[in-house]
């Protein structure tokens, strides 16, 4: 089966769902290689548009993202990762979840879950994550 | 709190999940405008990205998502749409969830859910989901 990197310039959208509770984790890109160091590694390694490079998940943190199933959808334009996140959380922010702020329906933001670690420990100066 | 569109020449993925089950139904892409109307009408209104135009999900089918709780992400460059699916499923397939094949290690797709409707009832002749 062919996915359908094309549509958006090599890429694809890729969601990462934690394999036990269903939560939604994050969201990252993969292209054509960071696909296939994700099925070779069974860790997840997005392509990550701000650097232009590979980025394997975890590398400076340690919250590395095992694989258990990769999931296609029917366009064969996004992927559904289903995986086990090491750590305390997925998030440079702290949090379990990338996805930590519920938008209002004024526009405004609101932090809904609580921290899980603190970031400046894990991350230190680097911007890698 | 600003959205940021730009990343993706004006859109953001937009992952749609199922707010009783937990099951990753979906992934469409949203522009500001979309956005605005998917807050407004409380129904999930995405930007098709094939025929360039604002595409209400089940605007033909009948199957539209009911928005229960929107998510943004850390980076304010993915959303989460936490929603009741009317009816039996989302995808034009004919399947609950888009995500219904497992990506094998050796690059074959499997289909790993069952069809809960026929998509040529539903959907007849018309592209339009």
């Amino acid at each position: 089966m062919e996915i359908d990197f094309q549509k958006s310039g090599g890429l694809v959208p890729a969601i990462v769902q934690d394999a036990g509770t269903g939560e939604v984790l994050m969201l990252g890109f993969m292209n054509a290689e960071s696909l296939a160091e994700t099925q070779q590694s069974r860790e997840v390694v997005f392509f990550s548009r701000s650097r232009n490079q590979l980025w394997k998940k975890g590398e400076s943190s340690g919250h590395v993202l095992l694989v258990r199933e990769i999931r296609v959808d029917c366009d064969s334009d996004a992927l559904l990762v289903r995986a086990e996140a090491v750590g305390p959380g997925v998030c440079h922010e702290g949090y379990r979840s990338c996805f930590f702020r519920k938008l209002e329906p004024d526009g405004n933001a609101t932090v809904i879950a609580e921290r899980t670690f603190a970031p400046e420990k894990v991350y230190g100066s680097e911007k890698t994550r």
